[in-house]
């Protein structure tokens, strides 16, 4: 059986507050593991700033990369959330006030006794021909137009906008993943494991230190497509793991 | 006095873990924070994988588009650590291993007892003619050729060579934020919000709400380099939103 070619994707994360450090995004992590349980391969990601030419350069440079683009942030009521007309602008459409978003925003407020104002309205503007992506929590709609997904910035929002959008999207060569704790640092094991590494070039190993109260723990991640490649590579880094912890010893 | 040019930079942070989700970035807002109080505007930053052409490619865009370029991860022992070779090929110099960074780590690693590995001596390797960023967590320094500063992934480490960078950067116009909590939801506010951005136009005003247990909250901000400029901005929304609140009540 032949395998699925890989579907690809990337994220463009959109706003001022991400680059001044006012915020710390939340989105990049939670889409890098959908994508990942999905089989979909998070190959890039750019964060710019709420400036119309710079999300129109890097949106047009990201989707004709990738399978897929996700965006998230600028599609609120204020005078700095200009996403919609960026994205119109790279597609080269104009952005207009979707006839179904009004009037699913429209009963929305009124049913609160919320005044629909202009801003308001602002929220239901988007790309013609674009789609529908469903807010269960504050109703105003993200949208697809093309292969872009234009979600929003605040990571609740977010969140539930992307569980609408995952069932949508084309599945990829599920990535198996397994790990070993590895007992020695990665000085100790970089020779070797480059040499695991070449004799199992059907999976992609790597090397995850990270600091911890009693100094350096070390993590080795062997992820593929097949298990058995996998399985196979994972005994390999075990023997040579054991080989060096025994040389040690002896 | 004429104000100073703007200093701009731009981030790469190198790592398949961080496009898988396995790993969540923490160094991007980190290197926000600091630029912003040093007056250097970050405005790009990408995410890439450990694949070298495509690290080359962003490595290459950016460092052309930015005054300054800060990248993090792939400088460690292991075979998936090629930032150096990368960095190296962007400039078209060769990868070579630097002498002061080999006496260093040699001498590092005769006193802990510690082998001085072929793969720990992968980490003095840096393009040729680069200079040294002090690592003072672990020794193996990062290095900057040209206006590229190529830092670790883990935290603590870029953390460390990053203190070690921030007072060798050309500062830029001092960036003097201001914010008011604001009782309104953004649909309510946006329209006169619109109105006094568009009256302060040496400002620049965000609008950011989120979730709480009591629903939105909102907070607006205003940055900009001159004091008075942004204390009349700010009186210009505190004067919108009493006015907006009087409405309400009357």
């Amino acid at each position: 059986m032949d395998k699925p070619a890989p579907v690809t994707a990337a994220m463009l994360a959109i706003g001022d507050e991400l680059l001044s450090g006012r915020t710390k995004d939340k989105n990049i992590g939670h889409l890098a593991e959908l994508l990942t349980a999905a089989g979909i391969e998070l190959r890039e990601v750019r964060i710019v700033g709420d400036e119309e030419d710079h999300i129109v350069s890097a949106l047009n440079a990201l989707r004709q990369g990738y399978d897929y683009v996700f965006t998230s942030g600028g599609i609120g009521p204020t005078h700095d959330d200009i996403t919609a007309d960026a994205v119109s602008r790279a597609f080269g459409v104009p952005c207009l006030y979707d006839d179904k978003a009004m009037a699913l925003m429209a009963a929305h407020y009124q049913k609160r006794g919320v005044e629909f104002t202009e801003a308001r309205k602002r929220m239901a503007r988007m790309p013609q021909g674009a789609e529908h992506i469903d807010n269960p929590v504050s109703v105003a709609p993200g949208f697809v137009i093309g292969n872009v997904h234009v979600m929003a910035g605040v990571p609740s929002v977010f969140q539930a906008m992307l569980d609408n959008v995952m069932p949508t999207l084309r599945k990829g060569r599920q990535v198996l993943s397994r790990s070993i704790g590895c007992p020695l640092p990665e000085g100790d094991i970089g020779e070797p494991l480059r040499a695991v590494a070449q004799a199992n070039t059907a999976v992609s190993i790597g090397s995850y230190p990270r600091f911890t109260d009693t100094g350096f723990a070390n993590e080795i991640v062997v992820r593929g497509t097949e298990q058995s490649d996998v399985d196979a590579a994972i005994e390999a880094v075990q023997a040579m793991i054991d080989d060096l912890v025994a040389r040690r010893a002896g």
